[in-house]
């Protein structure tokens, strides 16, 4: 007989299952795992904010919930080395201060992204392999190799007290990898038969029916390309992480006896990370430094850039608009767009391709050539994997709320019950006991960190509901000084950024100026009230703009007080700071 | 034998072919042939902004050359109703004044936007039908049908005295239109034999190998998802101005006995016009009011809403996020979205989707579903254009650069030598000659008049920089009031409008405090030089905030400076304002 756990003990017996990002969006992908006493992360993601936040770099999962249970969190683990699952890591480790675990590669991805933002802060490193099975804590951690656009991915089957989680990361089911390591759809089965508790499966391309064809048909297209255009200058540009791509280029252009120079930071950066680890596999002998491409003809030279995406200051743009100064394109140049545009890139992308058409390059961007292929599994990939894993309960994750609901119609294809699957969003806790069916109760906090620049914090959403406004219609600027009982001591002064006003502007100026300076002359003669002061001098500003129609602009009231006693003519800072 | 002409008659027996819209760009269409002292001008279209131009309604073309030249001008003359051909008469029109020529249902789109936007112009119409041919000064110009995903497009053969110009409008060869109404192979081919001068012609799907699919494939889709969907209430989205697709709609949903009704502005708007032209055939007992949908069971009502291009305060939108009024909508709900994403809105009718799914509605939008068919011709389609124009010369014209080059690559496949090809821009004057073949050679003023609200008139570009620069890292107001000889009257004042500074905020302001007033100090006592102290401010100011790494923010500073004989403590501006 079971001896019976007293209420405490029960209250540990319980698995929860949280996703601090990753749920409803594409990027900042953060898996948490919890066990009594104890929690696992699986990736700390970021992503790139779309317009609505001017101005900022990047985002990152709020870890509050973390922070606040530092003391239980015993590891993080990253599935591969992609942005949305390891470019929190800067922000997040110092703070929770954990060891990583991480294939080779991965692990050299963190480690360079470390030594260029965190120079001060040294990871505790745990190195993997696919194959390897780890104890952290109640959790034993299968590692189990998939193919994915980034070599040395993995999946993870994560045996709890109450069941095996199978967390597949990002993957495709590629029959003919480049690098020959295929999914390992053997391990994917045992681990199947041993029972699954819950499956955790990629949903970004659970809208796509069919399967995602092979990275290596890339090898076709581009053999065919580099015949087309022989005797034009070849120029690359796909992502930087993806080395089976370079791989490809690299292999096409030694057969069509081309030397290779990289251009762009994270391309150079990438490809000498790769070359060591023995994941690129390029012969010293064809690279070439890109300041000696001068030294070869057109038909004897691949350039492979970074730009694919757009990106403002990247390889490619600064040649496509004539800024580079390594490469001059024209006519006798052709450039191979191997990427697809990622969601909100596709304006920077299609400015790219016009302006490399303006300059006379011939540019192949088209879908019809096969020019790119997914790193995700299709639909009936999809399928596979969960009539492999045949899990009791299901939550799709990696995705958007469409990729989730699809993914979730799939799994009720193959036979799963729609109450065994759980669409849950960031926050949510999902909780397995023994004895009862998963439920979702309660949440933690979860949310949004904003990277804005050097400042590494968290920027306040009022900041960024400023910037939108003043972006929207500028802003005006009312300056006034006065002494303490509010009498006006010049004149006030009106300046403007991104204000737009009608024809008319000089009598709407003359008008602002008057209402500042007569609303200052009504609050004035006795104790002064900035805040008050402020307040009026905006409203009656805003009035008349609004009046004449001239602008939304917004307005800014900026108060300066002579204090009583205040020196005229000369500063006290001098001595402190000069 | 010919009668010698004088240099000066010679000088007028030239024809210009000129743009000032749609070269380079999808949008804000306008065109113009100019023969001795003769204008007409083709569309007059409106274009929106990316969003590089924060705030900004719309932007039409820069017309200063047509102002100057209003004497010359003889007519405008509209090929559709889309809004890249008729957005830019309410500001253009006022401002010429001159007729407007266009087909019934064109003129109708047009004359609700003057009774909406300009009520106090009345514009000139004249209405023509497909087949007429009218003389306008030197130009005798044929209207020929074509198909397009509106009704009563037409495409224009122009005589002039040095040879005919064929400008397709926008079209495609739809051999099987809802309405019936081909594209007029026969007077394309007539026109032909005629013998053209130059082509002008449609860009837009220059890229896309093969035919477009004929408008009339909506019809079989509806068929088949209305039988999918046949218990659910059905919500269809579409562009307000494809009429054929709405026919469509109402015709399928007639058959399955659905009621439809209407939601939205200007779908309300359109339908109501296309039915009193006679365009849009829907019996009046098919359709009910918006407030009446609660009497239908789900299945016996179609809702048909603005919004597929996720428009915030669309039918669609507001559905979504659970805020109509009128429609509330849930699991019973299909919405079926029955359009193409416009480049740029990518984002919204994303996210538009992902909350319909999180309201628990199924959602239609996949592209492997023939949901929606494009109203230009494909290169199979442009390429049987030119063999039946047969043209001396050719302009492709409306698209962006990386079309106009794809469809300059098919009018050389077809035989047309790469020296008859103009790949001109806006504004660039296409001359040609009796004698010689046509050149390039010098340019008109073109560009874009900016809309903002209210203030219908042009923005400064600089404006536009100013607001970027704000919304990326907000704006720092340095403030400071100072007597004629720069000394300081009162403290330093500092305000901010969307900046973040990091942690240590209190001891940058000091510094920022401390350095401002410091620079006031060093420039006074001598005569005051305002725009020296504001340079002066700005630099010292930037150099802590960069050096601190605190904030890239726009420092703007603001001067008031108090005359010699300035009174301090009254204003009068009192009596004459207020």
């Amino acid at each position: 007989m079971k001896r019976k756990k007293n209420s405490s003990e029960q209250n540990k017996d319980r698995l929860n299952f949280i996703a601090l990002g990753g749920l409803g969006e594409i990027g900042k992908n953060m898996y948490l795992l919890e066990y009594g006493d104890e929690i696992i992360v699986i990736d700390s993601g970021m992503k790139f904010p779309d317009s609505e936040l001017p101005g900022i770099d990047y985002i990152v999962p709020d870890i509050s919930y973390l922070e606040a249970n530092k003391d239980k969190l015993l590891a993080i683990i990253i599935t591969h080395g992609h942005e949305d699952h390891i470019g929190g890591l800067p922000y997040i480790l110092p703070r929770l201060d954990v060891p990583v675990y991480g294939t080779k590669l991965t692990l050299g991805f963190i480690k360079n992204k470390f030594i260029d933002d965190v120079p001060f802060y040294k990871p505790k490193y745990c190195e993997i392999e696919a194959g390897d099975v780890i104890e952290i804590g109640a959790f034993t951690i299968r590692f189990i190799a998939v193919a994915h656009s980034i070599p040395e991915g993995v999946a993870l089957s994560i045996e709890t007290p109450l069941g095996r989680v199978f967390h597949t990361g990002d993957f495709k089911l590629d029959s003919t990898p480049v690098d020959g390591r295929v999914t390992d759809f053997g391990a994917f089965a045992e681990e199947g038969d041993k029972g699954v508790l819950l499956l955790c499966s990629d949903s970004t391309n659970a809208e796509r029916s069919g399967f995602t064809p092979s990275e290596r048909v890339i090898s076709g297209t581009l053999d065919q390309l580099f015949r087309t255009y022989k005797n034009k200058r070849i120029i690359v540009s796909s992502f930087a992480s993806n080395i089976h791509r370079i791989q490809q280029v690299a292999d096409v252009a030694s057969k069509f006896n081309r030397r290779i120079a990289f251009l762009g930071r994270s391309m150079i950066k990438n490809v000498e990370l790769s070359r060591e680890m023995g994941c690129l596999k390029i012969d010293s002998k064809l690279i070439t430094l890109i300041d000696d491409i001068s030294k070869y003809s057109d038909n004897s030279i691949v350039i492979i850039t970074t730009g694919s995406q757009g990106e403002p200051f990247s390889g490619l743009v600064t040649m496509s608009k004539g800024e580079n100064k390594l490469v001059t394109v024209g006519d006798h140049d052709v450039v191979f767009l191997l990427a697809s545009v990622i969601p909100g890139n596709e304006k920077m992308v299609n400015n790219t391709i016009n302006r490399l058409f303006a300059q006379g390059c011939e540019v192949v961007y088209e879908k019809e050539r096969q020019i790119h292929v997914s790193g995700h599994a299709s639909a009936e990939e999809l399928k596979i994997i969960m009539n492999l894993i045949k899990p009791q309960y299901f939550v799709p994750i990696h995705g958007e709320y469409k990729h989730m609901v699809r993914h979730s119609q799939l799994a009720q294809d193959v036979g799963i019950s729609p109450k065994n699957i759980f669409l849950i969003g960031n926050g949510d806790i999902l909780t397995f006991t023994r004895n009862a069916p998963p439920k979702k109760q309660g949440r933690v906090q979860s949310g949004a960190v904003i990277i804005d620049g050097q400042a590494a914090g968290s920027i306040r959403s009022e900041v960024l509901k400023e910037r939108r406004d003043i972006a929207e219609d500028g802003v005006l600027v009312v300056a006034a000084s006065v002494d303490d009982r509010g009498n006006l001591l010049a004149p006030v002064a009106i300046e403007t950024q991104g204000v737009f006003i009608s024809d008319d502007s000089k009598s709407v100026f003359n008008e602002l100026y008057a209402a500042a300076e007569y609303a200052i002359q009504e609050l004035s003669g006795k104790k002064l009230n900035v805040e008050a002061l402020k307040r009026t001098l905006k409203a009656r500003v805003r009035d008349i703009l609004r009046k004449r129609n001239s602008s939304f602009a917004v307005v800014l009231p900026v108060i300066s007080v002579k204090r009583s006693g205040y020196y005229d003519d000369t500063s006290t800072y001098e001595k402190d700071f000069f």
